[in-house]
C-alpha cells in the first residue's frame, strides 16, 4: 500500500536501477540535452519491459526543466515549443486531422486540476466546422474537448463517457492531459511526460478495462502528464529508506548494526509510516504552497504547445498574442 | 431576432393570451395555489397546440414563489419539497430506477451555471452500486451526474456528448437542468419549470436535432429550468410596447395619434432596441447584482428537490444535515 | 431614482448638451483622437461647473476605444500604453514616489470586481523596500496595494480603512480603481476614465464624508474607473426617451399627439420602469453574458497601464513577459 | 531552519515533555473530556514560561474532535456551540460589544484561506448601527469584519492595516482567525486553538514588532487558530526521529550500534531533509487531497462559533437556518 509511487516511467526505471544496478530487459533509454530542457526517452519494447516497469508498452517522453519552476515567459515559451515538437512526432498528421482533447482529473482539487484547465485553454474548433459543413482547413485542425470529471462526483467511469463522445463524434485520435505524481519534489512541475500507451484515470486504483488506449477506443491516444505531488506516503518512505543508507555508509559492513539496518522489516516500515500518517493513510499530498498559481502556470504551458503542434498554422506568437 | 424571448411556457401562453384574449387550442391551463407557492400546469397536448406555442408536447409544470428571493431556510425547504413532490410524478419510479442528471449550461458564466452547479450538489451513487456490483437498493437509486459544458468550449454538441454517455451508462431516464430565460424580471429566480418534453441546449439557435429528449435519447427526459436573466432585448422590447400601451389608454381611439401608435412598424422598433443594445445586440442580460449568490441558493433548492424526489429514503432532515 | 445613472463626466456633459444644447460654464471639453483610442479630456474649472456636472472640480479624462471588446493583444497593449501615457501626467512623479493602489468594489460580485482584479495584477514592492531598508531605488516605485472589500461585508466605511492605512504606511499618493456604470452599452467595458478629483466609493448613496480624495486622506488620489454595467433603470428610461423621440419626429409639431407626447409625466415614466423592473428596482444590471472574461481583460489592461506609470524602468515587454 | 514547527501550544509542551519527561515550569496544562471534544488549557503563567514555551503569555485553550473530519451536521453544531462557550469566557462582554474580526492569510493558497473564509460568513452588522445612528442592541452586537491580505500581495504589514482600522473604527476587541502549521496530521482539520495572546502574521519570519495583540493595538485580541497544515519538513524530520527511535529500541545499550544513533548529528539530519525537499525547502506543505473541501467546513464551523458567541440573541437554529 504504501510502496513509491511514481506514474513517470523514467522513475519507474530510475527506481529499477538503484535497485539493481542495471536496465530493464525489453527498455530502451535515451537522453537528450536541448539547452534548457532535457528529453528522457523509455521506450517499452516487449511483454517483459511491460511487466517488470508495471507500465504498459510505449513510448514515453519526459521534457525536464528544473528552472521551469521559476521561469520568465521565454523558457516557458520554449517548453511550450519543444513539448509542440515532441508531439508533432506521434500525433497522425494525416491531412485534416480531427482530435479530441480531454481534461482528467477533478477541477475542485487543486493539484489534480491540470487537465480541465488545459481544456479551457485550447482552442476548440469542431462546432465551426460543422456550422460552415466543412470537412477539412488548411489552417486549423478540428479540435474538441472535454473535461469529463471523476468518477467520485460522475458515478461514471471516464471511460465510458470518453467512448461514448468518440464513438458519437469520431475523433482521429485523443490527446489526454492529466496531473500525475512523482517520486521527486524536484520533478514536480517541472516535468512534462508524452506517451503513446494511453492514460489510467484515477491509475491507483489499477482498473484495467479503464485505461484509455487504442484498445479500448480503436483511436490512437497520446497522454500528456506533469507530477503536480508527491505522495505523502512516498516522501515518508523515501526519508526511511535515506536514514537507513546513511547508517549504512558509515557502519562496518557485516557488524551487527550493518545487519539490523537491512533488517528493518517491511511491515515495521508500514508501520511507521502508518503511524505518521494517521489517519490520513494514503489520501495526503506534498504540494508547494502556491500550487494554484504553479498548476495555471503549467496548463498555459501545455495549452500552448498541443494549440501549436495540432493547428497547422498556428505558431507561438499567435498563442501568446491571440489565444490567452 | 429582437421578438420576445422566454423559455416558460406559462409565459409564451400568457403573451398569446395577452394578444389574442383567448387560450391556445389544444392546451389545458389548471392553476393552483399551495400556501407560498403557486403551481401552473400547462398542458400541450396536439401538435396544434405544440404549433402555436413553440414548444414540444407534453406538461410543463411552474412553481411560482415571489418570496423566494429573500427567502429564510423553512421557505426554501418548502420549494425543494414542493418540487420533489411535483418529480416524484413525473420520474417513472420503477423498482431501482437508474438516473443520469445532466448539468446543461457554461460554468464559467455566472448566470449559465446553475445547471452545472446543481449537479455539484446531487447525491451520486452509481459508482457505489458498480463497486458491490449491486443491482438496487432500497434505500437509495443508482444515480450518475454529468456537466458536458457548451458547444462554444467542447466543440461537440451536448446531445452527442449524451447519447453516448446514455449508451454506455444506461439509465433509465434523464433529468436536465438548465438556466432559462424570462420575460418578466418578478419571476427570475423566482420560478422552477419542470417539464417532459425534453430540453434543446442553446434552443435560441433552434436546431432541432439537438434536443435531449426521448426521441433522441430512447428513454424519458425530465427538464427543470430557473429563468435567471431577462434578455436585455426582451426588456427593452417590452418597454417600448409598454410605451405605446401607455399613450394608446390615453388617445381617443379613430384619431390620426391613435393609428400611428398602432403603425410603429416592427422595423422601427427593431432599429430602436439595436440602437440602444448596440454593439452587444442579442448578447446582454439583465441581472440582479447579486447574481453568485443567488445561482448558488436556487442550485441548492434544486439539488434538495431532486435527491428527495430520486431516492426512496432520503428526506429533508438528510439533505440539510448530511448532504450539503 | 430612476434617472439616468452615470459615473462617467463625459456622459454628463453629454446629457447636458443633449438638453440644452449647449456646452457647461466652467467646464472645459478637448477631444483628441489617437489611432484607435479616442481621448476626451473635461475639466470642471469652477464650483458652478461642479454644481451643474453633479461632480467635484478636477480634470476627467477618458479614453474610448470601440474595439476594445474584440481587442487581440496589440490593441491591448496600446491601450496599456495610452493609460500609462496619460497616468504619468498625473501622477506626482517626485524622486522615490510611495504609491498606494486601492481596488474598490466587491470581488465576489462579477461586474463590481474590477478594483480588486487589478490589485492583484500590479507589481507590489514597499515590503522589498522595508525589509532591505531602503528609501528608493532607480527602477522601481514603493508600491502598496489593498482591495477594502465593501460595507455590506465588513461594516466598514472604506474611507475609514484607508484614512486607517494612509497614516500607517504614509503613501505619498493614492491610486484607487474602481467598477463604474454608464449610460451607454457601447461604452461598457470600452472606456476608462481618469481623473483627479477621488471617488466616493458606493457613489450612489450619496455620502460626500466618504469620499477617497485630497481633502479627506491629504494626499493626492487619482481614480481609474472603467463602465462595467448599464443599470437596468437607466436602459429602461432611455428607451421610453426615444420612443417619445421617435414618435416626436414624426408627428406634426402643435398637434394634439405633438402635445401629449411631451406630458408622459416623469410620474408615469418612474411607474412604468417601476412595473418593468419590479421586484427588483434599482438593483439590476445589464451586462454582456460573458462578463467574467471581459473583466479579467480589463483588469490586465489597467494593471499594466499602472504598472508602466509608477515604476521608471517597467516597460510594455516587461508587463507581458514576467508581470502577468 | 528545519525543527519542528508547530502553531499549537500543545503541541509544544507535547515536545517540551518528549523531550525531558517533565512540565515546563510556569505553565499550567489541563485537560478535560466534554463527550466528542477533549478541550486542553494551557496556561502560559510567567515570562520563564514564555520563554521556554516561545510563545507569549496567556492562555491557550485547544479544542480537539477526532471524528470532525468526516462529521456530519450535528457533530459540526457541537464543535461550534464548544468554540462559542470558550470563547464567551474571553470576550470581555461589557454593555454593547464593538469588535473586529480580522480574518488572516492569503485567500488564494487554499490552506491558508480559512481566515477570509470565515469573514466571509460572520455576520458583520457595524454599518446598520452607523446608518440608524444606534450605540447598542440588546439582540446583536456590533461587528465589523476584515480581511486585510498578505504582506507579499499587499506590501504591507497586516499590523499597519489593523492599527489604522482600530484607530479609526474603535472596537472593544478583535477576534482574529488564522490557518496554522501543526506537527502531527492527525490534529491538521480536527483542532482549534484560542488564545488570549494575540497572534504574529507569518509568524515563522518571527518579527516581534508585527504580532496583533493587546500591545500593539491597545485592546484585547483572541486568536482563533485551526491547523490545516503539517510541514514537509516537520513531517520529515519527525519520520527521521522516529526511524532512529524504532532502531534504538532494538539495539543493546550501550552498544556501538547505540552510540551511533544518538549521533546522527543534526546537519546531517539537515542535509537529509534538504536533499528530500530540493528544490523547494521550507515552502512544502502536506495536506489532504480534498483540503478545499475541508476548508470550507471549518470555516462554517469557527463562523458559527464566533456568530453564537459575540451576538446576544444569536443561537444555533438561527446560524444552521439564516446565516448560511
Amino acid at each position: 500500500m504504501f510502496n513509491v509511487r511514481t506514474d513517470l516511467a523514467m522513475e519507474v526505471r530510475e527506481l529499477y536501477k538503484e535497485r539493481t544496478k542495471q536496465e530493464v530487459e525489453g527498455v530502451s533509454v535515451d537522453v537528450e540535452e536541448m539547452g534548457n530542457v532535457n528529453i528522457t526517452r523509455v521506450d517499452i519494447m516487449n511483454d517483459y519491459g511491460a511487466q517488470v516497469m508495471g507500465k504498459a508498452k510505449g513510448k514515453y517522453i519526459t521534457l525536464e526543466c528544473k528552472a521551469l519552476r521559476r521561469a520568465d515567459a521565454d523558457l516557458k515559451d520554449e517548453v511550450s515549443q519543444t513539448l509542440a515538437k515532441e508531439l508533432k512526432k506521434l500525433v497522425v498528421i494525416k491531412e485534416n486531422p480531427k482530435i479530441l482533447i480531454v481534461g482528467l482529473g477533478n477541477w475542485n482539487i487543486t493539484p489534480d486540476a491540470l487537465g480541465p484547465k488545459v481544456v479551457s485553454k485550447v482552442f476548440v474548433t469542431r462546432h465551426l466546422f460543422k456550422m460552415y459543413n466543412k470537412e477539412g482547413d488548411k489552417d486549423l485542425a478540428e479540435v474538441s474537448a472535454i473535461s469529463p470529471g471523476v468518477m467520485g462526483t460522475t458515478g461514471l467511469e471516464t471511460s465510458e463517457i470518453i467512448r461514448g463522445i468518440v464513438e458519437k463524434s469520431k475523433p482521429d485520435m485523443v490527446i489526454a492531459v492529466d496531473a500525475l505524481a512523482s517520486r521527486k519534489m524536484e520533478r514536480v512541475n517541472t516535468t512534462i511526460q508524452i506517451s503513446t500507451s494511453g492514460i489510467s484515470p484515477g491509475s491507483g486504483v489499477g482498473n484495467k478495462r479503464m485505461a484509455l488506449d487504442k484498445e479500448s477506443l480503436g483511436i490512437p491516444v497520446v497522454a500528456i502528464g506533469v507530477p503536480t505531488v508527491v505522495d505523502a506516503a512516498t516522501l515518508t518512505s523515501d526519508t526511511i529508506e535515506m536514514v537507513i543508507n546513511e547508517f549504512s555508509n558509515e557502519a562496518i559492513v557485516g557488524s551487527q548494526f550493518y545487519n539490523m539496518l537491512g533488517e528493518l522489516k517491511e511491515q515495521e516500515k508500514y508501520n511507521l509510516i502508518r503511524e505518521i500518517l494517521e489517519p490520513y493513510g494514503a489520501n495526503l499530498v506534498v504540494t508547494p504552497k502556491e500550487v494554484d498559481e504553479v498548476i495555471v502556470n503549467m496548463a498555459q504551458i501545455i495549452a500552448n504547445g498541443i494549440n501549436i503542434a495540432v493547428h497547422p498554422s498556428i505558431d507561438l506568437k499567435d498563442v501568446n498574442r491571440y489565444l490567452n
